[in-house]
Formats: C-alpha cells, structure tokens, sequence
C-alpha cells in the first residue's frame, strides 16, 4: 500500500524543554524518525548551561499522525513538552484576507476627492451613464467567490461558515496568479431558487461570479439559470475549472501519444460537478467516445436520470454505442481514464487492460484512483491533482487568469470556446521542447499561465461577441480627460 | 447670498501650450482668478525656447464653475488649451479598493497551509465548532456595508451602481480610520423583504451589516428585521451615525454653555434617517423637549403618520406639550436647532430669535439651512456637515471605531448604551481645556477618536450582555497552542 507522503499541510510545531547536554537532541529527532516524522526546522526558543528549550516544526502525514508523534515525544525521560501549536490553524487566525484603500485618506483634500462632495459627482456619473460602473468603481475588477458550503472540497456539507476558508483560499489565488480582486460571499442558504435570487440582488458590484463548492446535481440548474439572468459572467469553478484543466492535460497527451482527441476511448468514473462539467467540455472539443460511470453504472440513452441535469446530458450525449457493462469492461482497450470519484476505484489490474500509451487522470484528493507508483507498464502517462507527483491537474492554472480574461473585456458571459481556448493556452504553455510524461501541465506557480489564459479568453469573448469592451487596449474614458 | 468656496472636489486640471514668453503664465493665472477659480498647481509638461506646455489645477466651486474658467481659457489669444482632466474621476477610475492576501503564496508549502490540503482541517474545525468561524476567518474583521442606492448622499434614488462609489468610500474610511476590513455591497432590489432576506443569506462571512443610504421611512423597517433576526449587529449609519456624532456635538455644547441637555428646548427640522435616529438618542440621551418638523409641519401626538414608523415613534415619544405651529413659532426662545433638511431653510431672522447662546447644528449637505457667516450674534455656537467651517459634523467620527468595537467583542448586536457612550468617547477626545465655540468635536483625521470609540462600545456591548467575547485581550484560541 502506498503511504501518504508528509506534507506542510499537516505540520505541527513543538515546544519541547530538556537537561542540555551531549545526545538529547539526537534522542529526540531519533523518536521523530522512527514515527515518520520529517524535521522542517529546529529553532533554539532559550537555552543556559542547564536547561534548553527548542521549536522542532515536523511534517506528518494526517492529524492523526500528528498525534501519535506527540504522544512518542512525551514519552521521551527527560523531556517535556511545554506545548505545540499547528501553522495551518496560525495562519487561519483573522482571516487570510484584507481589504485596502488604493489611495490614502490623509488629508481633507483626499477625502473630499475620494468621499463627499466629490464622490456625489462620479456616483450622478454612473446614474447617467451606467456603463461607467465598470470603469469607476471595483466592479471591473472584482469576482464574488460563492457557496453555499454543500460540498466543502471533498468534506460534504459542512455549511456555508465552514466554506469561508476555501473560499478565502480562492481569494489569494485569484489576487496573488491574476491580480484580480475578488470577495467570499457565503450563503446561508441552500435552496436553489433562493441562491439565485440572492446572488442576482448582489450582482450589481461584481464583474463575475464564482460558484464555489455547491454540490451536483444542484449546481447545473443553478449555474444555468444564473448564467442565463445575468448579465456578468457566472463560472462554477468544480464544474469548468476541472474541465478546462482536463482538456489542457488532454492536448498534451494527444501531443505526446499521437493519439487524436476525437478518436480516444475515454473513460469516466465519477460524475458530480466535475465529471459532468468535463464530459461536456471534452465532448465539445470533438471526444467522441466517452463512457461515463456514476455510482449506479455507465451512464446510457434510455435510462431515466430524473432531475439531474448533468447526467440526463451525459447520457443524450455520449456513450454512443450504449453501453451498459461494468467498469471493467469498459476499461479493456480504453486509452483514457479519467476519475473523479475516490482511492483505489481504479486496480492496476484494470488499468493494465487498458490500450497501450494509456492515459490516466486519477484525480481523487487526496487519495487518488490509482497512485503513480502502482501504475502498470502500459500507463504512459498518469496524473493527479497532489502536489507531490508529477502531473498536478489543478484548477488553480484555469480560474484566475480565466476570470482575469473576462473581466478584462467586461465579459457578459461564459462559453465553450472561452474554455476550449483557455485549455489550448495551457497546454501552450508547456513548450514543445520540455514536454514529456512527467510535464504535462504546466507549473502553478509559472505566472505566464494566467496572462496566456486571460488572452485567450479575451480573444474569444471578442470573437463570439459576449465581449462589452472590444477595444484590445485600456482606453482612458472620455469623463477623465476631454479635448 | 454667501458662495460656496472652491475645493479639490471640484478641481480640474488643463494643459496648455502657449508660446514662452515674459508674462504669459501671468496673463493665464490672472484670468483663472478673475474667474474665481483658485490655483493648486502649476506644473511644467513640456519647455522648448519657443513653446511651453503646463498642467495647471484649478480648484472650483462646482462643475459649472470649472467649465466656465475652461471657457475663459479657451478665450485667451495666443493659449491652446490642449486637454482637461478631472482629478475626482481619475481617482476613481478601477475602483477605490482592492483585496490582499496576508500571506503571500510563493511556493507549494505557502499553497498546502492556505489552500489544499491544509485548509481543509480548518474547515472541517469550524464545522464541528461553529463559534471558531470568527477567529479562523475574515468573519470577524469584516463589515459588510451595504446599499440599495435608494437614496444616495442628498441625491435621491440613483441606484445601486451609483452608490458602489459611496460604498468604496466607506470602505475605505473603515480601512483608513479604525483597521475594519469592509467589503460594498449594492444591491438589485428596492424591495425591503427582498433586501431583509438578502443581507440575512449573506450575513455568515460578515461581523457586521453596515446599512448605507437606504432612504426613509423603508430604512426604519429594514433595519429593526435585520437587527432582530441576525445575530451579528446591524447599524445603519444614515441613522445612527448621525445620532451619535450630534449627541456627541451636543454634550460638548452642554459643557460650553451650562445648559443640561434635559433642560434644552430642541427643534429638529427634517425627519429622514438621520432625524428620526437623532430624535430617538437624543430622547434616550434624557432631552425631554424635542419638537420634530417634517415637510407636513410639527409631528405631534393624534396625527396618523401612516406607515412610517420612525414619524409614529417621534409622534409618541416628543412633542409632550402637542406643539402645532408652525417654525418659526417654535424656533423662538429655543435653546437648539438641528437641522437636517435642505439650504436655506433657517433664515437668520428666526435664528435670531432663538434664545441666548443659542446651538445651532445646520447639516443639510453641500447647502446648510444656514451658512455660518450669516447667524445672528445670539448664536453661541454653529456646527455644520462641511469640512470648510468649523465643528463638521461626520458621521465618520462614529462609524470606523463603532464597528471596531462590535467585532472586538463579536456583538451579538447594537442598543443604545453602546451609541450614547460612543457619543461620550467622541465628545471627550476634545481636551476639556481647548474646548470652544470653534472646536466642539474632533478632527476627522484624529485616530485617537475611532480608538476611544471603539473601547466605549466593547465595554458598553460587554456591560449589556451583547458581548461573545468577554475578555479584554485577544485570547490565543484553544486550537492553535495545546498544552
């Protein structure tokens, strides 16, 4: 069985105070070693002749592990453990968030320019001009991170509170990948038709909408009837986010194997938000040979998939052959896999099955469909969406610059070709020279990426007329400067 | 008539180009003058031997006084006015606000401890501990202030686009004065259930609603539902605000003149937000003799004032000797004017019958009911809304440290206590010996103010019961540090 690696995600520091002298400190990363533990710092806190007192930051891999090293350390003659804290929870306290003047207000001048009287003057601009919210006030700027808190990461409903802090996450990515603002805006509600209202009443400061965490299949009617009455882009990130992320990963693939999109035999396992959003996504790329897996089976024509959305689509538009074997079966000669669904759904035995230059997407988190390490040797090619393998497919190279994209031309909307385009540029950005196996996506933290998606997204805003502004530089509004 | 004085407000700059010659730069600035308008710089763009070009920024009264120095400009032989631009409209252009990350995201291990893995552990605290959502989040540091744009500043019904710059405003005043993440938000629906139910949806990421601009008597409704059935505290400035930086001005005024508030005869003129808000501290505060006027005349006992509630509540509760005449019959021998209606409306006339050291506070905005270089000698003391007379009532002297105060002890809600002390903390941060007719509430600009206010409110909130948080100093929660 493949461990879990040990991560900064599940660091705990501790405070541990013991007799100075020869050893101790040996004996003390020994017990740290043989638990599994890795050593990220040692920090003296004070030490004298007598007595020292250290800070040792060590990687776990879970809480529990945490714990059960705490617990070896106290068992440690001699040593004490005065106490320990956890980074994660630090870095948490007040928010990770926060909200700046772009401007200083030090003086009455600055105040009267940018709060009364002058503002009165720009807020009459906007009333008799109301295309210039966009250019003077945040709205052009700003994204609302929405959730309802249904499906918190894999976690469940937790509610809307316990969402806060995804959501403040997706702030920081959007501020520090795209420069764009965006806020959290938490719902305490999880009535569909009160989510829409509710977010169409708070549109009026936003230049698009993030939905965030809002489980399937409530998402695809949600998302659709938002889309459709609003006049700002709305973006269900778990759906498209994926999607675009998957495609990206996909013409990559396409390059390395030789194998056409639109001739590969793709197969699904897991069909929430995801699933669903990539399935439509992949198909209008021109896939034409997906099998969709959900828990009650391959997704088929004839079947009656009842109020959700996403899989009645599913089966009108894929699956052409109808089948309705199981998992297995599909997976003989299949050249992609693509999991969304949880650890170990995909048996290296099934995956050997596969076709040869198999590709798979095993992007359960944390525990992947199959780990890389157990991959067979037919497996040419193997993501996951963990940091600690190669291959992460993760929304956060799609989202920021897609929005960034958006805003830029003061989108009213999203479309396939936005995505499509914004799948190409990612891939794009993995140059033909480096690609290989172990490179298919390209770094997070490579900051071209959101510069090349927020073109490409602009381009196509342009070229299927969703763009307001259609002008490919800033222009300087004619309020601001007259001749 | 007394003219409103010029002010970056309404400054413009123009660029000219003229030919470099000895006397030139006079004969510009000699004709801005004459206008009027009054010079705040003069800046060299471009200067050949032959050719100058400057931007020079001219203060004006108001638009149509800056349009009319840019006409004389464009009159002057020999002066090619090549462009004119508005400081107040470029300040604002891409919004005034933007969000930030408090850590910054560089590598995998920044990513692991905000975002996935690691803020999942932090999701799934709150989840089990609901009341750890204010310290693990922005939750607790943040207002969310909120608009339907039903009556922006004096300007009536623009909208809610045109209230998002008033809002950035206030946002960055919360940010600029007490440390307050605030966040604008402006709603699309004008109808009061729609913007109850709203502002409760998205209440779980907020510490606070801080209601702005909503017009009267809609507001007196909203605001009771939302105090009654959210259980974070909610304060809508246009009321409140205004309440408690009078009272403020008038426990100030009491010091100066000798005459207890429970004695003054009051006359208030204009019954909107603000006076009704006024009207009810000041009765809380002990005045006990209030007459209220309206557009229909005095509000008095045994008229039926419909719908409004905040009319029924001045019609219960002041008034007690039944006054119905009319102004200027109850201005004679009154000891205080509170005016928040519209210019003019006081003439000096009848404030000189006013009695001896007569209060006057005219807080009609950009136009008082009287200016104060027209009150009659018996006038002790005069406040106005107005930065360019002395003693500006603001209701940024209230706000930032009232909410400070709220999300210091997380308050479960608002009450009276915590807005007359607040009104005692901003009377006091005026030194009892420089205390005089001139400085009778303190400077904008004084942050000692938003400190003291926001300490008078913790500790009324605590007093009251309306306090999460009893303890005086941030306590390290529980989860971050274990012993």
């Amino acid at each position: 069985m493949t461990q879990r690696p040990t991560g900064a995600a599940y660091s705990v520091t501790v405070r541990l105070e013991y007799a100075n002298s020869p050893g101790a400190l040996g004996r003390i990363t020994s017990v740290i070693g043989e638990g599994g533990g890795d050593i990220e710092a040692v920090d003296v806190v004070n030490s004298t002749r007598q007595k020292m007192r250290r800070d040792i930051t060590i990687n776990t891999r879970d809480t529990h592990h945490s714990q059960e090293l705490i617990a070896a350390l106290r068992k440690i003659p001699g040593v004490r453990l005065v106490n320990y804290s956890d980074p994660t929870f630090l870095l948490h306290l007040g928010g990770k968030i926060h909200v700046q003047s772009k401007t200083p207000l030090r003086t009455r001048n600055d105040l009267s320019l940018a709060y009364t009287p002058g503002v009165g003057r720009v807020s009459r601009a906007i009333y008799e001009r109301p295309a210039d919210v966009w250019s003077l006030t945040s709205k052009g700027r700003t994204v609302a991170v929405v959730s309802d808190g249904s499906a918190v990461l894999g976690l469940g409903n937790l509610g809307p509170e316990a969402a806060l802090p995804v959501l403040e996450g997706k702030v920081m990515l959007f501020r520090e990948l795209a420069g764009v603002d965006a806020w959290p805006i938490a719902l305490a509600t999880q009535e569909p038709e009160e989510i829409v209202e509710t977010v169409k009443r708070i549109a009026p400061g936003f230049g698009g909408v993030n939905l965030e965490d809002i489980s399937a299949p409530r998402c695809f009617d949600i998302e659709a009837r938002l889309a459709n009455e609003l006049d700002i882009p709305v973006f269900h990130d778990d759906q498209h986010g994926t999607a675009v992320v998957v495609l990206a990963g996909l013409y990559n693939a396409e390059r390395l194997t030789g194998k056409p999109l639109h001739d590969m035999r793709i197969v699904m396992v897991g069909l929430g938000a995801g699933g669903v959003g990539t399935a439509r996504l992949l198909t209008a790329a021109g896939a034409r040979r997906i099998i969709g897996f959900d828990k009650g089976g391959a997704i088929h024509r004839g079947h009656d998939y009842g109020a959700n959305s996403g899989h009645r689509w599913i089966a009108d538009n894929t699956n052409p052959e109808g089948y309705v074997g199981d998992l297995a079966g599909a997976l003989e000669g299949a050249d992609v896999f693509i999991g969304l669904s949880g650890p170990g759904i995909l048996p290296p035995e099934a995956a050997a099955k596969m076709s040869d230059d198999a590709v798979i997407f095993a992007l359960a988190n944390p525990d992947p469909e199959l780990f890389p390490d157990n991959a067979p040797p037919n497996v040419r090619v193997m993501a996951t969406g963990r940091s600690d393998f190669p291959n992460q497919i993760n929304n956060a190279l799609c989202f920021p610059g897609f929005f960034k994209g958006l805003l830029d031309v003061q989108a009213r909307g999203v479309n396939r070709e936005m995505e499509m385009e914004a799948a190409k540029a990612i891939a794009s950005c993995v140059p033909a020279r480096q690609l290989n196996e172990e490179y298919l996506v390209p770094n997070l933290f490579n900051r071209s990426v959101a510069i090349a998606v927020a073109r490409a997204v602009a381009e196509a805003a342009r070229k299927t007329g969703l763009a307001r502004r259609t002008g490919r530089r800033a222009s300087v509004p004619s309020f601001a400067v007259h001749r």
